[in-house]
């Protein structure tokens, strides 16, 4: 009986922490996100030191009192699935740890509370808040898009390192350390800055060679700049006219599985039945 | 009878003030456009100090004269149009608005006549005097690729704000005060620059680790810029071969909406006959 | 019968100066390309001031030679052809021209013989010398594609450019004159500099609400850079897959003309015979 | 029968070296590889000054190993093929010699060790290595992509270098002597730099017409950088659809040719027989 209450209990849990569409669940999770950007904001104001001076504490305070929140919410989440120990090594189940971390680290280590910027990882929640399904398909074609060019940019980028080395040497060879081209590595650095269009100028070639050399280089980014581009707009543009009806929903209660199509009923990862209805 | 001619008079100023196709309405739109331009190259002129220390009365005679012109305009667009609400709470409407209050405001607060520059907006109206069918069908198509990238831009975009605090916390941890990465905000602030391949040099790392990270940002931000433009190209080309009838054209007289078939005899949004020939 | 020997030499400098297939008319080509490539260099040198301390009456020396044997080309050119009127205005006439202009005048205005940089543009000749139908083809079909984009890019710059009013006035107000915005002009300026991600930093924000907005600018401008590249790319895939014919080839005697099917007899604009064999 | 293993060994030392589906092969290729890696990292780290003056001694002992073991490989690599002449000559050949000869010429000309550093090339062979059918197919398709681009790209970069000269003109005329455009190339220098969006800010526009034609300029570069990458985009959208058989395998043992379809028995190139199972 008291058992049967605890599975209830259990099960309300359940429905509010991870699911978003019952009402109850979608407050949850709105007033959980309100609560991470804003615990973001507070670690972001902390470091800058006019605005850290003045309000110190309150600072301290609302991190702390936010981290307890996190903390309790983690149980929860630990309590209330079926096979905590999926969540626990899962992705988000990882970040929520590492939100919650570095507070109770900073007791012993001073200053390590910054890393609670972590918690801007936990944004990423929103996608399961939305759970719209334009932006749901819209997100993975996106991320197919990706996938599919991901061994073509790998090779594009690899190129670009062995002619970011030899241009950075050459640069090196050329300029001298008087103009900032102090060693290989900074010359590397200085090719990256300017095959990629940044251009920060806080080293840039004196000498006429070495501002004629630049100008090649720069040509060169500006071509290849198109090379990453043409890789994934072929892509984007191949699964634009392609259909997909794997959206993301409810994750499924053993596992946590998210996509399967949209009427299954059972979990095509580990077979439980789905309350897809 | 007096009615009769108000009513000929009415609708001799909405001929000019609204229509394009008429001699008197062309003449109309093309001084408006030209007055629109001289007005925003006075306010512009305002603020270069050296130019309006010697001609500082002439600049505000002549911005108050145009701003008269524009307000008897303003008058005329309400008297002469058959829902005069309407069009006051459209965006061109209210954008008139907004370019004539500044003026008037600024005889109590001093300095408000600079936002004068919103009549910068007013140059939209261009594309209604051109009521080229080419340019407004090439218009119209370009809208409708950049809205159906919308939702892809809104997820990028996004995932790159999450990306942008992190990178900034981290890039903040390593280079410290010194090298004026002096906040997380300012250090996110520095992410974005450097992200969008922008590279002021106004903070640059200093410290070999700092070096490295950012060209790991740099690399990633060449390649993260092929998202957004394969996105936005793979719509455009997919609407480049869609045919598209709808162009811009005269407004209904009665609620102003400009997009009906080209062979349209009454208003679609609202059912008045268009003397659309 | 002198006249016949004055027919035959005109001839023969048409062909050595109007073709491209006779060994003659390549190897003058291929020398004027030299001579122009030479001539802009030694421009170019002559404002380098220690170089041209050194050398400067060798420059001007040179500089005039060319400019006489450009002369003496302009004046064959006009007299070989059999409408001289028609060569004199048109786009390489023009040039021919501007490239020999400057130095006369220079004799009476000093220092307007740099003006003699213009000889660049003759380089665009090097397409006729080339005459590959491959290069050429290309060269149509990129021209076609951009042709066609025209529309879609104006339309872009025109909003681009009333955005960059509205932006440059938000941030002349929110920085002031002691971040370098001391004038709407300027911040127009900065404007352009950062969308369109050059970055010089020679004006950046100071203030925090200033980096704040200039951050949006940027991601606006990452995002919009989108749409030009997305618009060509349209076009240029559409053009890529569409056969082409029409190749530049040897003008015809009479009007000069280039485009016209291989296999043509006549000049499609003139009726001339072509000897296009 | 010394000839026997002799051949034996010359074969076992082939398939070490040469191939990469052997276990032996493999472990070469890797080991071969982070040498390469590690010598690379040993001479940019030879420039970073602190870091020479403590460890100087060191980093040349390493170096000398390497370069011993790397003259080795590269005399069994001519030892065991059949054909040494072919692989002396080839691209692989060339960059293995370039690749020990500097430290051996640092011996009699000082501080030419830092070229050992164009054994980053050698990294290349990666894609020897990872033999994997996917990538070789990636990285074919894109190869021929940027092929099938190159006379568009060459066309295009004709046209900017034009405009760079003429617009370096301008700015050189228009700026003067005092913001930096110090002579023609310089200003041609700073287009290059703002055309290309790099933007570095050591050079930048101090009076009011120059940062006019400078956004004019960046404006531009804005719209160009668009050709580049649609040429690029519509070449490899096209292969993306293109099937592709041909990937490398491992080397042919008589002339080291890599191109052959799968199922081949013989090398389309010399015909000998290859073991390609």
């Amino acid at each position: 009986m008291t058992n049967s209450i605890y599975t209830s209990f259990r099960r309300k849990v359940y429905v509010i922490i991870y699911q978003t569409d019952t009402k109850a669940g979608r407050l949850f999770d709105l007033i959980l996100l309100g609560l991470i950007l804003f615990s973001v904001f507070l670690v972001m104001m902390e470091t800058v030191s006019g605005f850290n001076l003045k309000y110190h504490s309150y600072l301290i305070t609302l991190e702390w009192i936010i981290t307890i929140l996190f903390t309790i919410e983690y149980a929860l989440r630990i309590f209330s699935i079926k096979r905590p120990i999926r969540y626990i090594f899962s992705f988000y189940g990882i970040i929520d740890l590492l939100a919650i971390l570095p507070m109770y680290v900073s007791l012993f280590l001073v200053g390590t509370n910054i890393l609670t910027v972590i918690r801007a990882l936990r944004l990423l929640r929103l996608f399961k808040i939305l759970n719209n399904p334009q932006f749901n398909t819209q997100s993975i074609k996106l991320k197919k898009a990706l996938i599919a060019s991901r061994n073509k940019i790998v090779i594009f980028i690899y190129f670009v390192l062995i002619s970011t080395i030899l241009i950075g040497s050459i640069m090196y060879l050329i300029e001298g350390k008087e103009s900032g081209f102090t060693s290989i590595p900074v010359s590397i650095y200085w090719t990256i800055v300017t095959l990629t269009t940044v251009g920060y100028g806080d080293i840039s070639p004196q000498t006429p060679l070495g501002q004629f050399m630049a100008s090649l280089v720069m040509i060169l980014g500006y071509g290849i700049i198109a090379v990453p581009t043409g890789i994934v707009t072929a892509e984007i543009a191949r699964h634009n006219y392609e259909n997909n009806d794997t959206v993301y929903q409810n994750p499924c209660p053993d596992c946590g599985n998210e996509e399967y199509p949209k009427d299954a009923n059972f979990c095509p990862k580990c077979g439980h039945a789905l309350d897809n209805k």
